[in-house]
């Protein structure tokens, strides 16, 4: 059975569900496709991705579905990311002592902090994607235009009701209202990431009496519970990422994958210690000892190219302790199922709560 | 129509719909009787008063309805708060500040920081009270078993799923799931407040999981989008807090209803600074001048009794700069009906939300 809403009906997709983009590693091409095999939207989470990279992930995916699916990238800051040389200095110099203890060169060299999102655009366009969505800010209104011009459906990400306002004006198709409990990066890009903290019980509701096009609820979603509690509060689609991060086809590390299902739902924090960007993961050492760091933490994506050595050497020695282990509020719901068998449950539960519901209004039966 | 659920099968109440007690204030006797009366559980905030106020309260509403209602009290930490003299002396020198710019005598004198629970609860065995609710811990099992035998209902509070088995096994009829969106003082008594800030979403299914007695959702829910999906979620009822705050019948400030009224989603934090204990409120002068204080900031009840008269001269002065503006991140939605009538919009809104619901999962219309 279908579960038809603006959402669905714009993409032509058969659930209103979205996998989120869970950029790092997660979203693999194998990911995205099953979801969207299953009748959801998949998703690649681009962002630190070479051009080169993301080509060859959107090749996969269409190896393996011929369904839509998203590419999400990071927009970058407009004002550059801030850090000074002295500060950069400072925190590579800190950050060697984990290198020492991790087996691995101190003071690494960069080309650059971030892949260029201009020729990430670009491959998105030439391989004429079905859904572009973004995150960290809006897309200039040349790459919007552009994306239109191809038939590219394009997604925003808002975590307050006047980022929402900013994107249905610069022209997207939909936006993810992405409340408190979501795992991962803050989308945040009016204002400070801790003043839009909003849960998404109240954020879904305030956006979607204020915006026309499809709202997709983010954050603490993790079955069909809570898919209907979404098209209740007004949303057209539920995004769920935390849900799928212990799949099979999910490329989050083992360690990460053993921690997200064995976690509770206090497991978690907000920090920037490891991109220098507000994001929600499970607690770690890193988190802990970095709380106490006296200088300045660099902008994203400074922050996140200085210490990307240090979680990788961390994942290959299968040390989560420094790793960033990226997760939502959900952590008791996740489950090790297969991304279709999950999308699949999810709607079989949503459609039970739905007639649960119908049988408490309408005979007073519960 | 009735809207049934084994929650208001337990308390004999038409509505899934509980008034959020909120102390201080808001929750008067004619609120909680006007909810009542509308078919949901009104609540008195009855933490901060004397027994002999507590009293008069209750009688009050007795006078305004015969239906079920919940009375609220602060379970006392058990350690005992806190606070070193010197640190008192040192909060108090620093609150004379505003105390002169308030115009009221500095370091006022106080017979007790708080009433006596013992006495407090001592007035709700007397008066035989429906429902006896509580906050900030867990009752004694002296004081449950007296409630049981007099047959008034027990409601605790959780801000995780363990604070929730830990109520259970401590005997409550049912529990409220104090999401983060929640405004006012946030309940939790396991471990750190801002490690319990788990969003209602994600919080009420993985409660309702754990525990067998009914799960009342509360933090962000305004209307009946929002109790409908508490619903989806596995609750048994919502609670509402600010929904009611700028009714005729709460008592709150009128400068604090404005401001309910006339701000957004992003207006509030999490702040110590007013009680010794977090609560979330709308963004004030005095939450970010406190910010900058260098010393400890004395636990609850302490620092609530300390500033409790620059609160007090700022409300006769109409001055919201220095009063506790508590309130959720519902904001946008809040309005100014009378409570009877924000119960009965509420309950026609979630009815039209199950058949907005129904009609998408059966048919493929929506």
């Amino acid at each position: 059975m279908k579960m038809e809403t603006s959402f669905t009906r714009k993409l032509g997709i058969a659930y209103p569900i979205a996998q989120a983009p869970m950029a790092g590693g997660p979203a693999t091409p194998a990911l995205a496709a099953a979801v969207s095999n299953a009748g959801g939207l998949g998703s690649l989470g681009a962002g630190y991705w070479s051009p080169a990279q993301i080509r060859d992930a959107i090749r996969e995916v269409r190896r393996r579905t011929d369904r839509p699916f998203a590419v999400n990238l990071f927009v970058p800051e407009r004002t550059g990311a801030k850090a000074t040389e002295d500060e950069i200095a400072a925190m590579n110099a800190h950050l060697n002592a984990y290198r020492a203890k991790l087996g691995i060169a101190s003071d690494p060299a960069f080309s650059s902090f971030a892949p260029s999102f201009e020729d990430q655009v670009q491959v998105l366009l030439e391989e004429e994607v079905p859904v572009f969505s973004f995150t960290f800010g809006i897309t200039s209104p040349e790459a919007m235009q552009a994306m239109k011009q191809r038939g590219i459906a394009i997604v925003g990400t808002a975590t307050t009701v006047e980022e929402g306002i900013r994107l249905e004006a610069a022209g997207v198709d939909a936006i993810v209202a992405q409340g408190s409990e979501a795992g991962g990066h803050r989308g945040t890009f009016l204002g400070e990431a801790a003043d839009a903290l909003i849960g998404t019980m109240a954020l879904v509701p305030q956006l979607a009496d204020r915006v026309s096009v499809p709202v997709i609820a983010s954050g603490g979603i993790m079955d069909g519970r809570g898919l209907a509690a979404c098209l209740a509060l007004g949303a057209s689609a539920a995004q769920m990422g935390t849900a799928f991060l212990a799949s099979p086809e999910s490329g989050a590390h083992s360690a990460h994958k053993r921690l997200v299902l064995s976690s509770a739902e206090d497991a978690t924090a907000i920090t920037v210690v490891y991109s220098g960007k507000a994001a929600r993961g499970i607690r770690t050492d890193f988190m802990r000892d970095m709380s106490g760091y006296q200088g300045a933490i660099p902008d994203y994506p400074i922050q996140n190219a200085l210490t990307r050595d240090i979680r990788q050497a961390a994942a290959q020695a299968d040390d989560p302790s420094l790793m960033s282990l990226w997760a939502g509020q959900g952590l008791r719901l996740a489950t090790e199922q297969a991304a279709a068998d999950i999308v699949r449950r999810t709607v079989a539960e949503a459609q039970a709560a739905i007639g649960r519901l119908s049988g408490l209004a309408g005979t007073g039966e519960a």
